[in-house]
């Protein structure tokens, strides 16, 4: 019987394991979800006969190790942290890995060796990165084939509250793995405009923001992904003279964090001892000047940071508890632990809210005949209440049907690769139209 | 025949493999030394009898594993990322392995493996960290055995020009890794103070610094080093109201380069295309906001980090060459790889010159009779014009007198650990004062 092994049972799975069993049913596979929680695992899997969940510690080498061997595709939902370690068994063994974290050095570079056994290593499969790239590829490759060269190139991603679900004074609700949220930016940003390269280091990325328009949605905030640059050459827009990745928000999110960012709350390096037993008021307080130690903390923080004491972002700190005399209470003892947590108690998705994913292109093409046109591509998604997320759609999707696509043996890519073929996306794209997450392409002409 | 591997051959290694290979001589050894540049590693060797000179690629696996079962123990100078790779084939082949850099979470937990196998992996066995722990825990052994209580325990540690050596702006000069020194401080800092946590964010560290007077040597400024609460337990100082490891400089240097880490040079994720052919001035204007393009980069530059024009800061970062029309001609693309190469251009030890390393704890201690004194224990060396730096003396040293111990059988500790053990600390404090290599200590009554 031919398998397939899930790694994480995650809050972007649920839509991924429930597919992967529709699927397993009808073609007779199984699907083992393991997770360090078991009863998680088992969350996913239900009692459905084609199903196991396991207990998996990563780090177990003998599990690690015995479990994908038995597997013909593994699908690694671990966090980012962990790919190489699950790339080099995949690899040891000859299976499939699909993840939907970003690639890194180490997985690129076991391409020849993926090759060599005959596997794909296919990571950035998920929402942003994943069906992000799938989608650009199908517009640029579109362009292309009318003989259309591409001078502007700007991408948006994000997965937030549906509009008017915004129940909460940041507007924001964790739908995936809330480390990235906290971490997010930690590498710095860089991106190609009017052909400069513009680089914002982290402790500027949620100040260097710009409004941005969306067709149903309104006007969102926008921050730079990443490394723009370095999907230039992949996405074979060498010549582009501008090329923006960039992270959507509703507006009031980025100036909010940027304040958390230079308060240095984001730092998953310094252990603080007893972290657990102190209230969030004494833990903010260590990051302050000691001085006017007699003052309220806010009022020194306020100061600290430049910012009104009576302002939005004031109240968004406060509203958040990180003024709280309550305990913290969270396992780990960094303070971006801490703050893993308090997002959690705070911005979580309620019973009967829904979520929201949008990815929006937006394309400068110019043809040989001198006109010129703006191509936009947009997916604007929702949840269901109470039922699947519109994040572990978009997560799981992508995922599920490439699984397909290589259990049946239909995908002949090997090496280590981003999902920019179009063996790959083609398929993905019509399911997740079939599945209601449909783009939709706008032309205007540019004079 | 006993086998010494010293792995990597860099700025730190000279007096290193000096010392090993006139111990080889004495006692019937082997040394091998392996750098990715095989001239380098010869040039270490020399045409010594007992040395050998290889060419060595850690990311080789075939060829790591091959010299590490060859050896008897293996002294890991290598870049700090690496040192899970070598830790975990030492642990495979059971052999010993000595490094200087930071003990890692990964090194740490190999402990139990490493005593099961008979092996012992120190790590920290530098200058600092390293020689910084060993005098450190001599002192407080001393204390502790004299009844008394330690309430407050400072240390610093630096690798300096000599005093009127500092023939540059930035008094500042490269005698060890110099992708240390462009990265310091990328984790943020903590520490107590008057039983008060203090954490310090990386954009933070170069601002939060203070004055030290070092006996012969003048006013240095300190800024905080990593996590020294870290080190409580590690010291057995659980009960200190003031704990601080602290890194010192020239005064002028932190102010300089506080602004280095605000622009975002240090930054090792970014790549930017063709970095090598492009100009100082080019890559550092990527990092101002666009606005006021017409303007000078210096200009835009001082606005931005809200500087005079014309002050010592901005003559600094002239004088380092950041405005400069020069081709970067790096290797790498990111702007750490950058400035890593400008470091090595502009603040070499040149010809003549000499460093200096310094460690200087400050311990106040009381006594069971009320009575209260502050002891000082401090090393200042200086290095020999056209001989061996202060700093390869200091590095090397303590490495090879624990190597010779495990090679005669005579230090039998096993696991993971940094060297605060008395059988560890006592021989090389005592070799390192017959070396020239001594620390002086001071005692002042306390009111």
């Amino acid at each position: 019987m031919k398998r397939i092994l899930v790694l994480g049972a995650g809050q972007s799975t649920p839509y991924l394991t429930h597919h992967l069993l529709v699927l397993a049913e009808e073609h007779g596979w199984h699907v083992t979800v393991g997770d360090l929680d078991r009863d998680l695992a088992q969350q996913r899997v239900g009692d459905h006969p084609r199903g196991t969940a396991i207990s998996f510690d990563v780090n177990d080498e003998q599990v690690r190790s015995t479990q994908i061997k038995r597997a013909d595709v593994v699908i690694n939902m671990l966090a980012a942290r962990f790919q190489d370690l699950v790339a080099w068994d995949c690899v040891a063994h000859g299976k499939h890995m699909l993840s939907v974290s970003y690639r890194n050095r180490a997985v690129r570079d076991l391409g020849p060796d993926a090759q060599r056994k005959g596997i794909l290593l296919l990571t950035e499969l998920g929402l942003d990165p994943g069906i992000d790239h799938m989608s650009a590829m199908s517009v640029i490759d579109g362009v292309h084939a009318r003989g259309g060269k591409i001078l502007r190139f700007c991408s948006y991603g994000s997965g937030i509250p549906a509009p008017n679900q915004e129940h909460n004074p940041l507007r924001y609700v964790i739908t995936w793995n809330p480390r990235n949220v906290v971490m997010a930016s930690e590498q710095g940003a860089q991106y190609l405009e009017n052909d400069k390269i513009k680089i914002v280091p982290w402790h500027h990325v949620f100040h260097h923001t710009w409004p941005v328009e969306v067709d149903g949605v309104g006007t969102l905030e926008a921050y730079p992904n990443r490394d723009s640059i370095a999907y230039m050459k992949t996405f074979g827009l060498q010549h582009v003279r501008t090329m923006i990745r960039a992270t959507l928000r509703y507006p009031g999110w980025s100036e909010t964090w940027e304040k958390i960012v230079r308060i240095g709350l984001p730092n998953e390096n310094l252990r603080i001892p007893r972290l657990g037993e102190r209230s969030y008021r004494e833990v903010v307080e260590m990051f302050l000047p000691m001085t006017n130690v007699d003052e309220l903390v806010e009022t020194r923080l306020a100061r600290f940071l430049g910012i009104s004491p009576t302002g939005k972002i004031m109240e968004n700190l406060t509203w958040l508890g990180l003024f709280s005399d309550e305990e913290v209470g969270c396992e780990g003892e960094t303070p971006a632990a801490m703050m893993i947590h308090l997002l959690k108690q705070k911005l979580p998705l309620v019973p009967g809210m829904r979520d929201m994913v949008v990815i929006m292109h937006e394309l400068d093409v110019e043809y040989g005949d001198s006109r010129s046109e703006r191509i936009t591509s947009t997916l604007v998604a929702e949840g269901e209440a109470n039922g699947f997320t519109a994040m572990a759609k978009a997560v799981g999707l992508p995922t599920a049907v490439t699984a397909k696509l290589l259990m049946l043996g239909e995908l002949k890519l090997t090496g280590s690769h981003i999902p920019t073929q179009r063996s790959i996306y083609e398929p993905v794209l019509r399911e997740m139209a079939g599945a209601g997450l449909e783009f939709v392409e706008n032309l205007q002409r540019l004079e």
